[in-house]
């Protein structure tokens, strides 16, 4: 709600909307009386190459900021006679990807695209959806939806109040008998409970057409903060990881199973995340075979230094959890920081004879890239093993 | 989740922090190499007053705007040598504000107070919380939590995904049998469902606390778009009305019943909305009194050339409504561009003998406004009226 005032003469009402429009732009506009003209940002073209555009008359410069880049620079803009910067850039896989502009240093989202999200209480860019040539999973395509649950909850450790999210499929009914196996879905740092739906991962959508196809069990997935301690510096650390253990399992999984119905086998749960999502959530997952029997590490934050130390336990002494896991998966991107650390771990798992599955695709450390490996993992979660071939 | 790479040559997992806390700043830090300073933004004083910092050291200008300043100018901040714009501000009434810094004509967040949120899609705003002398209704108190619902459903009509968010108060147990009254609550425009919630209303925290102090009836609260169309332009248009009331009427509203326990009884409807949402919400609601029984508008868009049309046969046949309504309730700022329709329609509605409340309180027409009338209008709702003095 944006009405303000600047002149009490002119028509109120008129003046109000008219007012709330200039906001929208407001962005991108300077204060110079100067009337904004009507972009398209982003403009896909049929090759997958995009444009964006931005009207800023008075910028001495203007960059292009986006999460498929990775280690590459922003991208400059040109500026045209008419006060607008363009750039285009090659075709892109199909993905939902975020970016910004950079404005004489200051970061933006786009104020033509109306795709503006924040998440985790600092950070602001816009959407970019990539469709492919059949959609894909995380397409939109009417499938019956499911509902997010935002619980909020009063930590006795911390003494102060933490939210969780829960996503229940469509057809769930609290008054029903059905119960329904468990996803874990963290993700990275900075982050919330929200980055994998309205923080940029917007997953609910997937989660809906995998189970309208039939290609991923209905379940829960409940997401939550990976950083539960959210100090900067230590995010890393080891008192963060046994906070965020502390957290899930004695505050966040009794509160989900009294609340929802869930399926109490540990067959019938799982733990994934992103980046450090990913690393805590593996050691979590390995740490209780009680609760967890399937593990994701989607681009997880495993480097050599630290799982040397907190994964020791299970790779000296393996045996108890080469047989317990229904399915241990890593997947990384082509250009992740934490590709050759992900390997590593992969190879001590097979040096400790535990099962697990490595998958490598194409692209930096990124939330796009984990989508993709995300939409590999749930149709592998909680299904029988398939017969082996005679 | 921001994690990228600059450098291949360092530590992989401390380079991804460092710049993950980089980019956390970035928003005011020109690309100089110069690192910026930690500082403390906004600064409340014990008297209220209010100071707020940003660095950006090579910016020839910088402003502040917020929605505590109605018809005012922003309020340009001072140079430091240290690169460091400041400005204080006279002491603010307790409330929860939103605001953001002008630099070289770009409105962004303010990158020191890790508070930013963004609603419908394309505003980005920072909260500014001014805490009372005792806690007032909308503050933490950790008071029990309700839940937010977030449904999704396909709209027949539009022949697109909708959606709307439910509160429903602790203790409500889907499996029970106790059933809720209903108040729909309602967003001004360009906004949507998450206004009251994460898109800078912050309201489920007031339900959470009224219900605990036994102020407010436990109730379901349940927000949408008051701008069903959505074109720029069109918002205040008959065109977006006809569309809003089809939309909740028809759509949501038995979506609503078919998946929550509601009370069914009209007595126990409630619809209340901020300035559009204000005007669309008094006009479903004096339409079907078979409905809603208790109408608020919070700063509603209340103009004459609009409602002594949209209004007329509630004004020249009034007797079907004068004893239907349990509450009719208007509330608007004293600086607000609606003030003097607001008083208008009381006065329509008095000629009318409709019987009304009208509030007047301080402030321009902003949410922090519409939340101290949210808090007024909440224990009123579904109450019985008082028996009379002897």
């Amino acid at each position: 709600m944006r009405i303000s005032l600047n002149r009490r003469s002119v028509t109120p009402h008129s003046a109000a909307m008219r007012l709330a429009l200039a906001s929208a732009v407001a962005l991108a506009c300077p204060a110079s009386g100067q009337t904004p003209p009507t972009l398209v940002s982003p403009e896909i073209g049929v090759d997958r190459a995009v444009t964006f555009r931005l009207w800023a008359p008075s910028a001495s410069a203007v960059e292009l900021s986006g999460n498929w880049m990775g280690a590459r620079p922003p991208a400059p803009l040109a500026k045209g006679a008419d006060g607008v910067w363009t750039v285009t850039i090659p075709p892109l896989e199909p993905n939902i990807y975020s970016y910004g502009f950079i404005v004489e240093g200051i970061r933006t989202a786009d104020p033509s695209c109306r795709c503006t999200f924040a998440s985790a209480g600092r950070f602001v860019d816009s959407v970019l959806r990539i469709p492919g040539d059949t959609p894909r999973a995380w397409e939109a395509q009417n499938s019956p939806a499911g509902t997010l649950h935002h619980e909020r909850f009063r930590s006795a450790r911390q003494q102060r109040t933490r939210q969780f999210v829960v996503y229940t499929p469509p057809g769930y009914e609290p008054a029903g008998t059905r119960r329904y196996p468990v996803l874990v879905l963290l993700p990275g740092t900075p982050g919330d409970e929200n980055d994998w739906t309205s923080g940029g991962g917007f997953a609910e959508v997937m989660f809906d057409n995998l189970i309208a196809r039939g290609e991923m069990v209905p379940m829960f997935v409940v997401m939550h903060a990976s950083d539960a301690l959210d100090r900067p510096g230590g995010r890393r650390s080891d008192q963060n990881l046994q906070e965020f253990e502390v957290i899930l399992v004695d505050e966040v999984l009794p509160l989900l199973r009294a609340r929802y119905r869930v399926d109490p086998q540990p067959e019938s749960w799982a733990i994934a995340g992103l980046s450090l999502g990913g690393e805590f959530g593996m050691h979590v997952g390995l740490k209780h075979p009680e609760i967890f029997r399937s593990i994701g590490s989607l681009s997880g934050s495993l480097v050599q230094n630290s799982f040397d130390s907190r994964f020791v336990p299970w790779f000296t002494t393996p045996e108890a959890r080469r047989g317990a896991y229904s399915l241990i998966w890593l997947g990384c991107g082509s250009e992740d920081v934490f590709l050759d650390g992900t390997k590593a771990f992969a190879a001590r798992l097979e040096a400790a004879g535990i099962k697990h599955v490595f998958r490598q695709l194409n692209g930096p450390h990124s939330l796009a890239v984990a989508r993709l490996e995300l939409a590999e993992l749930l149709p592998l979660l909680f299904k029988p093993p398939a017969a082996p071939r005679r």
